[in-house]
């Protein structure tokens, strides 16, 4: 036992993130990168989480796997009934990745317990570091799966139904590559949740940030539009006889601009990134075009007041444009604000630790808004280089960005964990 | 021999149009209704050919195939060494047509002769009936292939060598259907050209008329745009860091609505009919979209100017949302006029007839825009059923429509193979 603070060894955490990123590893055939793919439930995924409950074994940890397949490592405390301190985060991934996207919180968890084990500290909690199943929602439709199972928002039975393309139900995939666990699936309240993440965005970078004190986590609302128009020949059709369902997304997707320019809808942001004109050639007036909206804001009253806007002018297009708007509601989640008071101590931390830092929202869903929902829950965003780049092989914090990051964790953790 | 006029019977000729129809046929799933797939060189076409060739030899023409495979059935004139008087059009269809585009052009002149010979008319000049090769243009990409080899537009070895998706050629196909003929490709200089065809569009139909004298092709410029962007997480990237391609897109798609509406340009017409964005997901700013102009004009003057002014907006997005635009012309045509003379003779008869009748610019491509290079040239449209829609099983012109159409070109073309 040394007489100095605990602290994170930036090389080994570095390479347990590389040695995991190699588990489902690709190669980008365009760029030439070496990308991840661990798709939910998948061979790789399986892969993967044999890795980690290896690395979770090598701790002493206890290893527990619930009946939706969320894994909990659990370090014994001095007072082992109290209720844990947990980090975690997920190691699934979409299917053109990173190394850093819910690794980090979960690795990140697993080398706070190694800092300890260095000093040979044994706090008065237990603490859990847990990997929750399916985040990312690619496969089955649905994110933060597992960790949303946990706290009781979606049932059991409901997501053991969940198919893939392919009709394969997730219990019979967590069957299948052994992760289909007995231990029960709702959580008991934890003290608190604390995640590390990238933060898949470019604010911090460009604001010379070291990390980023997360103050929740927006309202999203997503919209399935379908513009019923009439095909037409765009040769012979005169303009004032058309019923042109592109120019009807188009005007849509301009319309979210405008509504963003008019400042009336706070930090909002609106993007149109599906559109798909039928039968989409060149010289036909597109009779159908299926697109897609994507809502965020932090303040949930106003993206009320966003959506009946942008519903109204689902009508007021139809009308200009002659065609038939149809929509339905494909995602829509409450603002989530994280516990004020683990904010104030991570943003201390930083502080004391020299690190520059401020809040930030966050614009991406997470497993901490679900464990939010049982009990004091907070995030910490390390930044990204490359504009932030996520989802995508050139996703990428440094050494120090993901050290520092996690160093906050691990003193905000070790604090909570002697309350 | 009798003293009446020659005049079209509209039951034989809806019955051969209903025949020729019926080769090729196939239902449309989604509608159960019976189309018409007979897409240029494939063994569908060939039983076309072979069917319209029948009714050729029945009529006792003598049929002539050339090296492009373009078909002409002849009937010799009292002086038979003068230019003839040709009609016709073509029979290759989209994958999903109805049974009139071409059609009636082609089995129209036939109706042409049979009524002479109902009446045991000789008239001085011979006179010729063609369908040609290929002007769809849908399988091997290059629309009016046939009439534009017969003109000298397109080399005999280019349209020889041009490809399907599956890498056969123009030459091997003709060869494998047994329609690579011997006789020489270019075509000496008719007497004249006319051509019955639907509108396939709504204006006739609108207006109430009963026929359209085509006063020429407008011109037509098609333009491919690639936009390139930065993809970006939808819900972590602040508006004012976007790159964002289907923004520029929709603008693009908005200007050009905004050009027909400043009244600058005429008669234009303008559609963005493909758009494609990259990755197409509901929170991903597309990074990259590939979309399509098709601009038309029966000004030259004026579609250069809206060329030059969509060409100009391309350089003012690419500011506006900081993306790079491409593009490339994939189609160009000037307008083509048909003969004055012969619009006045075509509006004459109409009129003897008591047809309502008017000139109307063509919206599409006909092969007589290629033979309007080699001799005077001219069209009649008919109107179409159900917004005059077309290359599609709903495609539809009366028993009535068609026979006014044809009557009045039986009355010029008459008329012409006299002088």
């Amino acid at each position: 036992m040394t007489t100095t603070r605990p602290r994170i060894d930036a090389d080994r955490l570095y390479a347990s993130l590389e040695a995991l990123g190699r588990v489902g590893e690709y190669r980008d055939e365009r760029t030439g990168l070496l990308g991840v793919n661990r798709l939910a439930l998948t061979d790789a995924d399986a892969a993967g989480r044999r890795h980690v409950v290896g690395l979770m074994r090598d701790l002493g940890l206890e290893v527990t796997v619930d009946r939706i397949g969320n894994v909990y490592g659990r370090r014994a405390g001095r007072e082992d009934d109290l209720a844990p301190v947990m980090m975690g985060s997920h190691i699934d991934s979409v299917p053109t990745a990173g190394r850093f996207d819910g690794c980090l919180g979960v690795l990140g968890g697993l080398e706070v317990l190694r800092a300890l084990d260095d000093h040979g500290l044994r706090p008065r909690r237990p603490m859990v570091v847990a990997f929750f199943t399916d985040e990312e929602g690619c496969r089955f439709g649905t994110d933060m799966l597992g960790s949303a199972v946990a706290v009781g928002r979606i049932g059991l039975e409901q997501a053991y139904a969940l198919t893939d393309r392919q009709g394969r139900t997730v219990r019979d995939e967590l069957a299948r590559i052994g992760f289909l666990g007995e231990a029960e699936h709702r959580l008991a309240p934890p003290h608190a949740y604390l995640e590390t993440h990238i933060e898949q965005g470019p604010c911090l970078r460009a604001a010379g940030l070291d990390l980023g004190v997360v103050t929740g986590v927006q309202a999203i609302s997503w919209h399935e539009v379908t513009i019923q128009g009439k095909s037409a020949h765009a040769g012979t059709t005169p303009m004032e006889l058309r019923c042109d369902a592109g120019v009807a997304a188009a005007r849509i997707n301009l319309k979210l601009r405008d509504l963003i320019a008019s400042g009336r809808f706070g930090q909002m942001r609106a993007t149109m990134g599906a559109i798909a004109p039928h039968p989409g050639l060149v010289n036909i007036v597109p009779g159908r075009v299926t697109c897609t909206v994507d809502l965020r804001n932090p303040d949930d009253a106003l993206m009320r007041a966003a959506e009946r806007e942008v519903v109204a002018f689902y009508d007021e297009v139809a009308r200009l444009e002659r065609v038939e708007v149809t929509w339905r509601q494909t995602a829509r989640t409450e603002h989530v604000p994280f516990d004020p008071g683990l904010q104030a101590r991570l943003a201390a931390a930083a502080t004391a630790a020299g690190l520059r830092h401020a809040p930030i929202i966050s614009g991406a869903g997470h497993d901490a808004q679900e464990l939010a929902t049982l009990c004091p829950t907070a995030m910490v965003f390390v930044p990204g280089e490359h504009d932030g780049i996520s989802h995508n092989p050139r996703e990428l914090s440094t050494r120090e960005q993901c050290r520092d990051g996690v160093g906050v964790m691990l003193e905000v953790a070790l604090a909570l964990a002697e309350e």
